[in-house]
């Protein structure tokens, strides 16, 4: 059977600030898509359906109407599991009228030890879990570490293989020696290094989800999908798609996604993101990060970019700041000057202006009173 | 057939503090018992299942929980909407799966004009709704209160009206002339003064939510079924339970609930009510309304009350608050005394001791710098 492996869908996440639930709706429709292209059997979603526990009403509504479509109107099969960033009692709400429509979404460790069984595989649907939870599960105070649990959890789901089927996991965890990037949780539960991959050598394919790069793990039989989209700048040279998963043959093969609005870094001086003969040949509607090439000082930056390219995630500068004040400073003994005088020049420098009598009179009084205060205490 | 109607859960309020979801697991328990003794055919959820439109955790999985058993596991059939006190996206969740199960949970307006056929009946489930979401569904600008939109609702309904069946109306508004609590919302939105009860005249049997008194409402067809726990001191003289209804003869009796936890005033004086010989006679379990005959000051009163009644909800005083203090500036001219002197009698009457040199010493300078800085700025 082909299944589709997908992950960490983050509904609801902000991008510098930007909402990204049209680009989320988007690319949901296209694995949608492939799905039907490579007639699937089923879908499996690694965790982090949610990019917070409590999601927002818009994020809720997209992730509920993509699920009934999917699985409802498309009846597609569902196989999905609840990630660190989900709030497994909230994502648990109606599972149990699920299973009837062949939705499966486990959120609690018990739910894992129960195959869902479908065409020639066992699927196994470990949800993230937390110490505590191994600890009541196995009855066991000693499991402090997720490191320390796996093992047994591993074992235990172990007991119902049937040795006529495909073992396939389902799930959302570090495994040591994947590579991360900024998006990602950065403290990893129960602390240290992730959990050793030789653990998930008996399953003939791991689907997991947390890690948003589709090959930060170099192993035979296990794959992260990698986020759809790409929620952070260090993500920016990631190829975003879905794994199909052939259980027969145990071939898979990677499906590219294409995202409504790209990441792109951009450099080029303050002129020539403002010049048509520039900006026309790019994609103005990305996300940009932009490196400003000029050193100077320029006023209502942000407004004037943003007339122009209206997803710009940061500026920076490319050669750092450096203007005519710092130029002067250079020259100038900066511990020659008087505080008034400094103050001058800065208002000067950012103003283009010079001071009044009348402001020159309100610095100098101040500076004064800062000054004798500073003083006297 | 039998149904059972209730309303207004609540789920995951608190009462001047105090969590009530053990008292909601407590009610919910007993309404299901009395389900199961009166063989009803369904149960009629009328709104504000939940108190907030973002519940709680432990409010989610309570609610999860009981509806999954109470349909799933004890297989009644559940006819819900959602309530001014839902968010209705929310409470959608999960609902396409829910139909094959016999539960009906309706949160959207369009969803009032299919009616469920159950029985001898059919129930339309109409949600609280908002004005706007009236003058979308009937393409209508000119609709602008809950008033002006309600006819053409009902008008609509009745489109559907199968003249063999009995007509059963579940809804979540204020009917006019109904009386309210202190613990109903009480912006009533449309503003104005609630439906017209003449509307419903058409159904058979109005299931009604939003107000918490089973008497709110006189009418024959209609009735609010409360909510199943006093929420609010104002309702303590409440009788709470659920209607039974029979759809066949259309009778209908009211099964009344116990509570967990009372709400109950209690008049007395502080000695008496650290009195064993006092405090044995009453259940000092229950949520107190607590009015103090003492007018003294009594230091750390509300801890040394706790410690006896476990679940004060509010201490007034039934005789006002009149001090020694108070008594004696009756007599002595408040005018005439100076800012220190006034202190000094503060101080011995709230604690029972004379200041001593120093904090005489303390009290003079303070005030001293006080005002003469009054008088110099």
């Amino acid at each position: 059977m082909k299944v589709l492996h997908t992950a960490d869908w983050h509904m609801g996440k902000k991008l510098h600030g930007y909402d990204l639930l049209p680009d989320q709706a988007y690319i949901l429709d296209q694995i949608l898509k492939i799905a039907k292209e490579e007639i699937v059997e089923a879908i499996v979603i690694a965790g982090d359906l949610y990019d917070r526990s409590v999601p927002s009403e818009a994020s809720v509504r997209l992730l509920n109407q993509t699920i009934a479509d999917w699985n409802l109107t498309q009846q597609f099969p569902l196989l999905a599991i609840s990630g660190n960033h989900d709030s497994a009692t909230r994502l648990a709400t109606g599972t149990p009228w699920f299973n009837q429509a062949q939705f499966h979404l486990h959120t609690r460790l018990k739910e894992a030890f129960t195959p869902v069984e479908m065409g020639n595989s066992q699927f196994y649907l470990l949800p993230y879990f937390e110490p505590v939870d191994a600890r009541i599960y196995f009855e066991d105070s000693e499991l402090r570490t997720i490191q320390q649990a796996m093992p047994k959890v591993i074992e235990k789901i172990q007991e119902s293989f049937d040795p006529d089927k495909k073992h396939i996991l389902v799930s959302h965890f570090f495994v040591a020696g994947s590579s991360k990037t900024d998006s990602e949780t950065k403290i990893e539960v129960g602390g240290l290094d992730g959990i050793n991959g030789k653990l998930l050598e008996c399953f003939d394919y791991v689907a997991l989800g947390h890690l948003h790069g589709k090959d930060a793990l170099k192993m035979a039989n296990a794959r992260y999908s990698g986020s759809p989209l790409k929620y952070s700048l260090s993500e920016k040279d990631q190829t975003k798609g879905v794994w199909i998963v052939d259980t027969d043959t145990m071939d898979f093969s990677f499906r590219t996604l294409t995202p409504l609005h790209e990441i792109q870094e951009l450099q080029a001086s303050f002129a020539e993101l403002l010049d048509p003969a520039f900006y026309t040949t790019i994609n103005r509607e990305d996300y940009l990060s932009i490196l400003l090439e000029d050193r100077a000082v320029i006023p209502n930056l942000m407004n004037q970019l943003r007339q122009v390219y209206p997803r710009i995630i940061q500026v920076e500068r490319a050669n750092g700041f450096e203007t005519a004040v710092e130029k002067r400073l250079k020259k100038e003994n900066i511990k020659e000057k008087s505080p008034v005088n400094l103050t001058k020049d800065f208002f000067t420098e950012v103003s283009q202006n010079e001071l009044t009598a009348k402001q020159k009179k309100w610095i100098e009084e101040g500076l004064h009173t800062i000054l004798k205060k500073g003083g006297e205490e």
